[in-house]
């Protein structure tokens, strides 16, 4: 199984920004602890990572074919793209929405997501740990829940 | 460590209510499922279900001292009840909320939620798979991440 | 056929209270004149009438394979209960909603039912005969216009 | 008993346009049925249907004197005639809104009825049957509950 | 004269929540107090305390021909429960809303309520000694200011 | 100098119609008044009145080169007409839009005028004499205060 | 008959301010056309301009058993001034609000007017002529029509 | 093929009214040039005007077995009709929406159109030309593409 | 302990204005009832009155160092005073607002308080009384509950 | 003739992407059918398609001087981008916005464009014959009519 | 070059007020700075500072004529006046709007400026330094960039 | 000390686009000037100019321990760009926010900007003179007002 692992504007500061709103691991750390546990679980993960709105959309429009499902972290995207949310809808694959923080105790135009309707699930205010889980989601998503937590 | 579940209006019907939205497993069936997965990390869990949004209130307002983490599942209440938000507040536990749905594909009165600004955390989207994320998910949060996915 | 009619909060004051608005019949007589009426079109009822929103969300849940129909009056719940909406969708028998005054005279927040969507039909403004003419309507719709009015 | 039955605008489609929402019947039919309905209750109805506000504005204008009370089904122009609900409130007769459809089921923008404030009450969701039920409320509060069901 | 003193959802936590909002007097010294303060003026206290909002509409909806005044402490309730709104307005009994803080400091959705407009006046932001206050502000109302304060 | 005077929905039924807002004159009888008043200043006035809004469009569409001005009180079609507002403003006269009653102390609904904004003034709330009113500031407007008030 | 000209902030400029909008007489002049007018109808007029709204408050206070009735262009206060709305109200004068220019036209916060719903009515958008179709139209509302216009 | 080309309200005057916003050809050089346009793709067409929002229902209602498409220009009653949304909806053939005007440049009531959703697709700011472009989409859309444009 | 009893718009007029809103006392009847019972308290209070906002602004921005706390009736300036809020928060002293009506009866615009979120609390709805009870709350607020109420 | 026919945000995918709602011609397919017809009118295209907001403002921004006008779809910034309607305006070529789908038949964030107001006309609904549509509209529009349509 | 600097309300308390949000200086030292800059720049000003809203708007009233220019900080009347406003369009003299604090980061009601869209310019959140800005802003305004900064 | 100067979407085309809004100097003269003025107070200027929203995201978040501040014109990212708010939030550096006209002189749209809330300050409607003066109000800013104005 193969996973396309998304992250948005400004995440590439990660562990150098705001660290008590986003924890101060960087996003390389964030990465390598994500693909340790996804290889746990056999799923092989490819990350990808842009403050350009434009390259995710087309990231996750060449993203059929190659990968069973995608985690995003859409960031401040997640509020203001109508273009993310299109390219989510088109691919069709399974696509898990993830937020380090808890975007619900923040500004209110952070309540609102654009690209949620079009994904699978959400999952937020866990830190880097929410990557993991979002994993943990797909993988059960995808295999129909025929392999069960063990 | 011991965790509350309290699942709101209307779950005591799981199974028996509109399968493609809810999936077919009872509430029965999930609260096992969960409780092994639960116990497989070491983690009791105790499960509490009541139509009556007071019931959820007062469960949640003994829960201090009791419990170390709450899963709520606050169902129709999410986007209602200012009186569950205050028990969250006030009981002052690490709490996870959960959907079974992933509500930004519904009604748009169903996409704010009063209580999520209150917890650690929300899952949403992946059927009743989300009770296993979000005890995962608090284990994590309550472990201050010293035990890390194995 | 049966038929359970459900009343929500304050309707146990019926003929106490502001009569002006709600009529001088009593609960008690408002259910004794209904069940006449029934009774001529052959139809058994049963009343519930509860102050907890709670406790009407359980009776609707539990009202599948005992009940034909249901009539409901949820006063001031119409407003405010995700929590009824949810049940009578989930029951999924025909229901008709009754309201004893006619809510679009009064204030703005009463204008809008939260459970008329999920129901068959509304019928306002005709005081305790609304639930007469829900009956009829309820059989109506049941019976699939088999028997016409006679 | 004489009561004048007004039909907005489109009914007169009726049976022709979108069966899945408005049934089969073509007005003749239900003007028919309704009739039959009327006369054994002892009430003579006379139908006026029209697509133009202003005819149905200068009906119900000449209705006082003539008819002893009214029958809507403003269709489209519930949503958006003043015009008519001046209309209704001049007249000052006893008046029940039907609609064959349950509007809250449909756009938003129908979820709003301007007319319904200034009728005695609302009966909608019940197709054809609307009519029969509104006449019956019609005599009922005509009546002042005088003569009951029987 | 008697009064009914009716505390909402999670005010039995009083003393244990948030006392940096709440203070950190407990719910039976805030009686206490009260019923001190109401014997000096020769007022009979009785408390009652639920979480269930349909609990406090129906102690509300009995409270008439027992007492001759009502002090309300909604909290959560009080934006969002038309039935509490309804069940005092049926009541007709004078009725003070209190509320411990200052809830225009607070969130947006606080500063609205739903029961002011029934009550005769409301009284906030003064801590428990808001009771008192409410006290004082039932019995010059209901005397008619025949006594003045002393 | 020539005149239109436009009335529109329910305005025949003036003096018939809830007397307590718009006074017990009928519109024939205010229609003579402002004759009289009219040729007192040297304007000869045609009346218009029509229930149909179209029929409205329809006249002020074809006054110009007839007329060198409208007073013109649209009733109901005030809030709801786009046609009627780019008739006039497609005609090109100055025009004075009345109203009997003053629309402010009315439904929140009557506050917003759609014509108004294309018309050369408003007078509103003086009854009858509106009409008297507004063909002076017509005659004002149009005579460029050549002759002023003696 | 006396009458109260109340004019608000901005006016003591006009004349010299914006002539395009509000004309190119001074407030003197028109004044002292208002005067002539008034004179030429038996009425007695008094003028008072401020730029301060708590002083066009006092002067309304001031007026009861003074003025017959009060003609006011509350200018910029029109769209804010809650304390102006109070003071017309309390007086209980008979009050015509004139404006100038036709704000229906100008921004959109000057089409909503917190005055207008306390005086008896409204005239806009005739120049200064406003102020003598006020005068005209307050006499006729005071005379309760005794005196017909000659 | 035979398209019934419908002109709602205030287009006679076309050519007489505004020619900034609506050019100088007439409804008759407008309708003249259409139909050449048309002869040259085979199409037959029948042109309907009225300012009469009702009338429009009806010619729509009555096109279904004797037109194969529509070309419909509602002008005002683009942003106030709910009568004509139903007829289209209704009639349920192809139908194109044409303004002469780009309506996103004018006031923002025009912005909104409640006809646009039933139909086949929109065209403005084109001129007398939209009506020519509005036949050649139809007939592509009516030949399944099966004719190409040549 | 030193008081300072602020009063806004309009409220020289009370005793004379709308009885049945504001009671029939003058203003002078209810400060000489408040320094009575004011004194009892063994409280020395001095009162203010204005209709210009910019006055309250003022003597509040002055009473530092010559007050203990201020009670405010702001009157209509609750509603749309922003530099009243400011002058409030600036001058840091505890404040209580008072009402003498209860302004959730009243018009929707009234629901609202800009000054309420900087004073400590608020009191509405008991006449007069509701000057002594601020006076009551706010020597509890100052002295920190030292001396109790006897 | 030149024209530069610019495409939006995942229009790359076009044939790949839900054909229901967007065809199954590949964007490929569309220009090939889009230059075959402008070539017909004498019209030379040059396609740009980007993901990148920044990419089309770029390019729009380089047209002047270069193309005679734009057909642009803009996809999913046409509800987003200010910046996009800044570039169509500072280029101030003649420009038709395209649409594949009906928006008006999509999500109500979809019914508003942006970039429209700065457009000559719209043209939406009519799948890849829009485009067609477009060069043909664009052509007349810049010719002022010279050549008629053949 | 002579400049009017005009003060809102509450600046006089500038210094004694709110220290973290508005800094130490006095309004006599920033003054006294200003005066300071503006001479260095060739430019006499003149300082005016009231809480009351009136006063404001007569002192820009009577500048036309006096001053060339005039910078304003209208502190909380920014967000609630229309007449100040009204007063700085009427003037028509270059006016620079300046805020101490950025409004941005304060509460939602002071995002909005009703004053700022009839000013030249508006600088904010650079505390005292911001008068010292704009006298440099309007120089260079009025100047119409004729001596450069050096 | 150095600073970077940062232009947003379009600016490239200064000169060249509607000169009446933003004047006719081009990009590189308004940043040769900025660069003279910034020289004369010791301050090195670096530009950087994207119509890419990432671009300049990706700037900013490089900003940090290169630069002592930030001047950001974000244009029309200023209204629609959330990923620009987190950026310049999470650099931390000092930011002037800069507009060459007065934003609020425009479509309602532009009067909210998404990027102030987060910038130290804000300078609009002085043409590229606002450069110059972000430039003095960074370093005095920077400075702690150590080196005043000379």
């Amino acid at each position: 199984m193969k996973v396309l692992v998304v992250n948005g504007a400004n995440l590439g500061l990660l562990g150098k920004r705001e660290p008590t709103i986003y924890g101060c691991e960087t996003l390389e750390q964030v990465c390598a602890e994500t693909r340790d546990f996804a290889q746990s679980k056999g799923v092989e993960v490819t990350f990808f990572q842009s403050d350009i709105e434009g390259e995710l959309v087309a990231i996750i429009g060449g993203a059929v074919g190659v990968y069973d499902g995608i985690v995003i972290n859409p960031a401040a995207y997640t509020h203001s793209s109508v273009a993310l949310r299109d390219a989510i809808a088109a691919c069709g694959l399974p696509t898990v929405e993830v937020h380090l923080s808890n975007t619900h105790k923040r500004e209110s135009f952070r309540h609102h997501s654009l690209t949620a309707a079009v994904c699978t699930g959400q999952i937020m205010g866990f830190g880097s740990n929410g990557y993991r889980l979002a994993i943990q989601a797909l993988v059960s998503s995808i295999e129909h829940d025929e392999k069960k937590w063990s």
